[in-house]
């Protein structure tokens, strides 16, 4: 495929703008040749244009017909080939191991969501029929409209142009306006013809997909307080997340921001853990930070343990094999400043000691960071809400405790995070029961002798958590549940078979389970 | 029961501040005796504090002793007896008949949400067994925290102090602060009465309910800032339930704002439909309009449909109706008031023609307003979105089109509302298909042949829509789905059998519905 550098309006090339910034490769910190066009305020109105009225159309799409787009995203995806590794691989330095991972994950969350339309429980259909002066009235869960997507720049496929938001916002019947994540222009641009190609090849009105293009604020503002806009995913840094949550807070008509922010997911290892298994625990936690530099939101940024020699030893050992290990590849200078700023912040707390790195390397020809382990008190955490900032990249921060009392109030101490983590032993199960419910109310997903980095992609998955977390606790971006984000329930009272949806009809034609009068049932009525 | 005008902290009276209002009749418009305290900063913050202290006993009680906790609560509700009726009538001026319909309807939405616990498959367990390389996930629904609710004017027990909002927060096992309406303060204390002996009789912590009391907007306001305080649900104006959520994405922690605001209810009528029945048609529209004064949120308050004679036979018969039926009393100043701007804003428009009324009958001796009937163009409407504005009353606005191009282009204009109608002939289905479906992306309910008024409470209900009917498209404040505003899902990875709540432990101790590995199945693992 051929790259242009221009935004994707609703199946059209366009760069109306002379604003430009170039694809950087992490490894060289070399622009590339070929000019991306920052989207103007007027291409971005008329991409959300395009999908306002391409809503008119989807909004009654059959989930069947949504289904085999999505299957013909995955299959344009597919045919994208080695061009899409090596194009993503140049913009980000992930290596193509990871990115050889991260693309059947990609298309298999877009397949998953398309089973889930086909199997079609997922409407949630209820139906109470008429009673003693009660009307029939029916409910199911339909598309809220067009939806703005922010894509990320730590998963150039999961996470961004045809991520995980992107799939369960058309998956609902939403059109989806895409703000690309000017990390990696190229890599969305193929993704954009992709998107585009599948539309083209299905029917959709071209107005489904768009994409924009742009390395300054302006146009996801313009995104987000375009009144066509009905919801925002989005998935990125915290100050981001919380600057877009709040001008959709302060537009005219507010409108609901799913975002999925900072976390320091915390881990908790007892005493005897440590003693049965401290080197393992060493190695996997090690290798749970510096997995993709670190840049991952689940990564374990906060250890918390009592003070013991044990801990001291198991510190040491975990800082020796930090130190040791190479400094990775960091995705650009953004994340690399941002992770600078984050740390000397944190440095600046006298309670803070750097047991080893701290610093970005600057004189490196590469984007990266040194790994990095800082140690502090339970005491020094609980007295400045600062230290629990995100570090995103390969640093973590041990958290040494006087003892159980003072780590449970450490925890009770936490802001929100997408996961917490226990390392106990089988043997102290009633004594962990408390702390272990307790850290269940500082996160989205509680973990159990393992690490978090590493989310399955299953519908039992929750990938979400209090502020800030998220923006919104009760939601998912991982996982089919996603599609809840961009759907809202209608009810018909009285409303003539004739006219109502399939999935609400007497016969129940699609023969999906419904809930007629308190009982489930895939049957007629 | 002896009223004290004092505020219920934590299961005590309280009465520190030294302004205080009074309970005022609508039908004399005098003040009774009694004083009550608006609550101070302390006392608003004791009561969260209480709540959040309440809540980490209430994480991990069952849903069966939250059931008996509601069942409990409606007991205690029962108890009040005529009291109850007697004092909300005198507050309210709603009638005893109006108030005898809604005390079993506030009963029976706690004991509703009650046997939805006892059920148990609301908990939405979902189940992914271990795999190669994939751990065990297993996730439930599990309560946000404290929740502040705030009571309306319109509905003293259903949607105040132990209506929907609150019985939803219990439910889901969420501690609650009320802010109750100024409106009815004497009716709110008997409930709080109610509800810390429901807490009380079940061994309930004292902190699970506190209700404070105030007539001006700080109380409210310290609530929705209190860090302790995790989701928020208010049903009011759009003016009040605007600035909650301002308040709410202000915190430094933003939190979900659940507000059921402002709503005109569109009622589209065909000519096929007034050929055939436009006297019964009137009739209906007139009562809807003027039942409970019509201070109603889903009071039919724009009607829409193409000039004919028919319809200008149609509009001066439902003006003759209004004339003629009694002008009904009014809950209070504020409603008056309100009712006065928003009908004044409107009536300077110079395309609305009063048909009848307009006022608010200032010599009058209780509150109220005169019957208004108002008429505007199709294009007058779609030049001017302040004509759209609520007029919380007896007041209608009818919107003659020139065609069903006009009056489907002025559809396409409206704002979200809580319901839309449509009134037609089973003859002209195929014709009225689109725009039934266009007026359901407006609303939350769409009703045929019927009108808006009167909301059942059926798990089919939905009742929300778009802004500015609701602060949360995806959400109802009727019926048990109403649950999942106040619940987040939390996944366990790995975790012990011994560590999980029943629901998700291998033997499915509940017996609940589970979906295991895409499966539902009430089975163990």
């Amino acid at each position: 495929m051929r790259l242009t550098g221009h935004n994707y309006i609703a199946g059209e090339t366009s760069a109306e703008g002379s604003e430009v910034f170039y694809s950087i490769d992490p490894r060289t910190k070399k622009a590339d040749d070929l000019p991306f066009h920052n989207a103007t305020k007027a291409e971005v109105d008329r991409a959300v244009a395009a999908a306002v009225s391409a809503f008119d159309a989807m909004r009654n799409y059959s989930s069947a017909r949504i289904a085999d787009f999505l299957d013909e995203v995955a299959a344009q995806i597919e045919a994208l080939g080695d061009d899409l590794l090596e194009t993503a691989d140049r913009e980000t330095g992930l290596g193509l191991p990871r990115l050889n991972i991260e693309r059947p994950r990609t298309t298999g969350q877009i397949r998953s969501f398309a089973a889930l339309l086909r199997e079609g429980d997922y409407l949630r259909a209820i139906i109470n029929t008429a009673g003693p002066g009660q009307p029939t009235i029916r409910q199911m869960q339909f598309p809220i409209g067009p939806v703005a997507i922010f894509g990320a720049s730590n998963f150039p496929f999961a996470f961004a142009v045809p991520g995980g938001d992107t799939a369960s916002a058309l998956a609902a019947g939403c059109p989806v306006v895409v703000k690309a994540h000017p990390g990696h222009p190229a890599t969305s641009e193929l993704f954009a013809q992709a998107m585009s190609a599948a539309a083209r090849a299905q029917g959709f009105p071209a107005g489904a997909f768009s994409m924009v293009q742009g390395n300054s604020i302006e146009s996801g503002q313009w995104l987000v307080a375009n009144d066509g806009i009905e919801a925002v995913g989005f998935t990125g840094s915290l100050r981001g997340g919380r600057a877009i949550f709040d001008a959709a807070a302060a537009r005219p008509r507010p409108i609901p921001v799913f975002a999925e922010m900072g976390s320091v997911n915390p881990v908790v290892i007892t005493q005897s853990a440590l003693a049965a298994r401290a080197d393992s625990i060493a190695s996997d936690l090690v290798g749970s930070i510096t997995m993709g530099t670190g840049q991952f939101c689940t990564n374990p940024g906060l250890i918390l343990l009592e003070d013991s020699g044990l801990s001291q030893d198991f510190i040491a050992s975990v800082t020796e094999k930090m130190t040791a290990a190479p400094a990775g590849v960091l995705l650009n200078e953004a994340i690399v400043s941002g992770l600078e700023n984050a740390v000397n912040q944190t440095k600046a707390n006298p309670h803070i000691q750097i047991l080893t790195g701290g610093d970005a390397m600057a004189d490196s020809d590469y984007f990266c960071f040194r790994n990095t382990v800082m140690q502090t008190s339970a005491a020094a955490i609980r007295a400045d809400d600062r230290l629990q900032v995100e570090h995103f990249g390969p640093v973590t921060l041990f958290v040494t405790c006087e003892d159980m009392d003072d780590l449970r109030a450490t925890v009770d101490a936490l802001e929100g995070n997408l996961t917490s983590t226990v390392h106990a032993e089988e043997g102290e199960l009633e004594n962990i029961n408390e702390l272990l419910h307790q850290l269940r109310e500082k996160a989205g997903r509680v973990i159990w002798n393992g690490f978090p980095t590493g989310v399955a992609v299953v519908p039992a998955m929750h990938h979400g958590g209090p502020y800030p977390a998220t923006t919104a606790p009760g939601t998912t971006s991982v996982g089919t549940n996603a599609i809840y984000r961009f759907m809202r329930p209608i009810a018909f009272q009285n409303v003539p078979d004739a006219l109502l949806p399939d999935a609400l009809q007497d016969a129940n034609p699609l023969g999906i389970t419904r809930l007629v009068d308190g009982v489930n049932t895939a049957g007629a009525i």
